[in-house]
């Protein structure tokens, strides 16, 4: 068997670093070599995450030990809070330039650095780097994935709306101003810091909105809804927090254009995905729930119509700490270091 | 004090017959004489629905074994299956026409026999008491219930949506066609019935949508929206099932009209509702969340702006089990009967 | 209608806050005067706890800008964390000294000044109040929370063990030695303060022990064991975290003495609490569970045989909140202010 | 590679059908060649459990239907109902005399006819069956499964009670009569049925415990436990349900021996299980979580000293479905096949 591939992972102590290292712990080709975790830095990884009891993993370390250029990395996972991320790579690769990168931030997701300035508030550090990054939606940038050095990881709220809607707009199927996403999101999507919003009692036995009319996420679907329509198309778009620790979604409500019945979306949907072995479209009329992708990088989308002629219905659901974010960077980190895309991401999902 | 009104519960040992127990036990004008559960007729309300242990109820019978003239009742709450609801209460106003009833069922809402028909499947059994029948959203027909002496009482999720849309359809606000409403619902709504969709194992840690493009609770909506806007009117409308025990939440997306601004939509919703104890319009773009009504009759509503211009986005929330069914059968009871209209309906909400 | 009697509440943007705001909001003989939460001073209780909206209640205060002279309170629930309490109750108390206090922290609960020392690690800074104030188990203590001017609430776990195992010991009926308690909590007893461990995504589909063999309740229960026993009682007892917001369920298993069976053992618990209105002893053999006393101060109390001759298991089930906290600290003021002991405390439990 | 095994499930439409589905499409040496399923019979496990979706799976197809000798299975997982089952597993036998078993079900896992009879009410109808199974505790019983034909897989709070203690009894180190086992189990523990007892609404907020003092699991520990100890033990066990999906803790009580310390408890436990890949003991006085080990065939086992002397807390995690059901079982088929134990074991837990 060929040598393996040197990883690190920088924020392991959050989820998005756990679910890494939960799926490179069965990568046949990859072992983990570094772990980073600035306030947990001298601990065990099982001593943060207990599920990881009995794996040969590395303890976490501070950032600021790590030398990249000793640390001789085949590839970095960065699952750090964004703004401090651009910081960190532009250092990685300015000391290691041959590593590749896969970043789970929003720090590289936007090309225009007009709208990065105005949703985050302040102009990008690594501007350079923002065009070099490649988008890593598999499905839509595989080739150009497979050449990046550095990739930025979709957000989980967008991949479970771009997936169902980038072939329609590609099509030109719907009305691009017709498109509203109701999503609904785990609370696994907040991450682990500990915030009153967060903990068990306020975010049980209810749900409710937030975000509502102004969310960073949608910087990102604008950005690639226009590059499908060839336009410019700026969805409405709602979050949701549902007492879940995790899954996402998206019931998106779409127009077809004259002419196109909900099935048409339907069948342009089925061809897209035919040979995509992380999307599933179901048949014609069913209705994905998020628990049957539990653990799993895989996508289900249903298409339905609404009894409003020319209106369809169109549920898509994945887990997001997996096709929302680890999953699909291990999906990345596959074409990047030139494996086969599935590999390390066939568990069937955990139901109930 | 003067003397107690005597009610009679149907369909004691479902969900919404028990919280009828709940709040009627904390009423102090009325006193329970009647329960009814055929499959548990023999029992006691407490065995059936342990919290009551320790309250003066009467045993469960059997709805068979009930002499209407002798049982001497004010009032009937109905919380039985539609379908047999109709016979139900044909006979009962048959042999005591002096009672008083309330309907938690969907039998008696459709005015439209054709439209019962198309929804439902069958034929009316009782079209003059249809014709009869008062629909009992109080914060619209407050003055026919007083004088009523069949209610049917409104949905959860049509009251959801209802008393965010009416007044902006009155008020020729929003573009009926634009409606979009996204529900989310707790599981009581499913009712205390043994199906293996409502297991724990199935329903927690998930979320998905049902009942897509086509749902009879459209029927309601359909009726009150038209009469409201003056013209047909059928919004689109997606139930999805939430892993909570109550709640709901319909999150409506409307555009609207030219000369009309989001803030405008939340100004006539404030007006519409400032005199209303039992409907609360939060603050321009303030979000409700479920968990605080819980178990209480109270509504919130929120208004905020969705970036695309002139789109709103209005998230209206409530107890499916109080508001929603039982609490607003009370809240009808106590018009019918002359009592004050929040009369043992002013508890605070549990939250967390 | 006699006048209100003026209540304060320090410590308002806590759980045991809210929930005593919820509990006062329909009692008929008080009003909520004074409301302090010094981080989130100047804002409005329904800011902080949004099922308040509609209720005329008094800002959000610091607790130094209160002038306690002034205030004119006649009765003050203190909700503020261990170790602080008894240095704001000291000075309450000096400044006025006829305002009557129910203490819902630990600060007041050990009479013996060596063992409060031993568990909290430090010396009690209101020596003289720790003699005065008064147990408020009110089952046990009646009469003298009739007079007291400080009464120190029971904590949630014991509570839940000492309503079930002190007729027991006073009895004579079990041995001491044997008792183990395995206590079940829901997550609302760790209050409200942003931590890791209970985030949603910490606490929900799984459980576990915590303070295993050391836990500061301990103490509460050695003390009061220790008078009903006559001798010194040494508990096992060990607490649990359930992915539920409210409840505890302690399941107590006991030795009986020689010559005495479960049956005994039931037909004690059942006649010490004949005439109590908030403990509700189950027919021998029956089971109770947490959800059927959720937001009441009731308790439920179930005895049944295990197969080894002589052990019987015990279970006792209460809204940690209410019985737990808020409500048995409004049972006490109730006595304290010379009301009807079920006064504002009579709302049936919420389930499902 | 050697040529794959095929394998059989009976009742693949339950929850531990569906996770020996989830667990074999990830081994590597066996395919899944059989799916019975009477109920639902002639669909295809995707409508049944829509996370196999996109899987390579045969239809379901009712038991009467399968002709056993052309079947030309090698090993059979039966997860059908007890009682049932001896009858189904006896003429599979007769017919396929060399097929493998592996019985999920209680039918045979006691030994002595008179102990099933008394717990299961009827006479066993394969007595010389029950004779040749093998007791499928494969950490105790690894030699004997090696060579097995037919394997009684153990039950799930069975599995969670006997680890920690079968070492302590064997030892000597602990007073038999001292053993209290307090099980926790999620809700999928009681299968798929749908019954009202586990509807969503009825388990979520809330535990209860419940077979009270008599549980048919006790049998099966009884036995193991009296084998262990060289003499009749009758441990206490009660099994509570919790909202929870998944998960088993088993919170223990046991008095040590004269002369032997919680710490020696712990050194025992650790030195059994050092070289087994399934447990882990974790560091004295650490508690471990359900949640660290979901989905997977791992069992954590933390022992803390109680503060009354001599007294231990052991405290048990697994899977009810994978290391107390079908985990445990695939493990009993990698020994039976002559695999290496491990082989589609290996997964991390899944959380959050």
């Amino acid at each position: 068997m060929a040598e393996k591939k040197k990883i690190g992972i920088l924020g392991a102590s959050g989820y998005t670093g756990a679910e890494l290292v939960r799926l490179l712990l069965g990568h046949p080709r990859v072992e983990i070599a570094l772990l980073t975790a600035d306030r947990k830095a001298g601990r065990t990884m099982a001593e943060v995450f207990p599920q990881f009891i009995g794996a040969d993993l590395p303890d976490l370390v501070a950032l600021d030990d790590v030398d990249w250029r000793k640390a001789g990395l085949d590839l970095v996972f960065c699952a750090l809070p964004h703004g401090t991320t651009q910081l960190v790579i532009k250092a990685l690769l300015a000391a290691a330039p041959r590593t590749r990168v896969v970043d789970l931030s929003a720090d590289f997701r936007l090309h225009d650095l007009d709208a990065y300035a105005y949703w985050y508030g302040h102009a990008h550090q690594a501007a350079e780097l923002q065009r070099e990054a490649v988008y890593g939606l598999v499905e839509v940038y595989r080739k150009a994935v497979k050449g990046a050095r550095l990739v930025a990881n979709p957000g989980c709220y967008t991949t479970a709306a771009q997936l169902p809607l980038l072939p329609l707009l590609k099509a030109r199927a719907i009305d691009p101003q017709s498109i509203v996403i109701d999503a609904k999101s785990g609370v696994s999507g907040a991450g682990r810091a500990a915030k009153e919003a967060n903990l068990f009692t306020e975010v049980a036995e209810g749900i409710h909105a937030y975000g509502v009319g102004h969310h960073r996420h949608m910087a990102e679907l604008d950005q690639e809804f226009s590059a499908a329509a060839g336009r410019p198309v700026r969805p409405t778009f709602t979050p949701h927090l549902v007492p879940m620790s995790r899954g996402i979604l998206a019931t998106i409500y779409v127009t077809a254009r004259r002419g196109r019945a909900p099935q048409d979306l339907h069948a342009i949907l089925e061809k897209a995905y035919r040979r995509e072995g992380f999307v599933h479209v179901l048949p014609y009329g069913a209705v994905p729930q998020t628990r049957h992708v539990r653990g799993t990088n895989m996508v289900q989308i249903g298409v339905a119509a609404d009894r409003t002629e020319g209106r369809a219905i169109v549920c898509c659901v994945l887990d997001n700490l997996v096709k929302g974010a680890s999953g699909q960077a291990v999906q990345n980190m596959n074409l990047m270091l030139g494996f086969a895309e599935a590999t390390g991401l066939r568990q069937a999902a955990i139901f109930p």
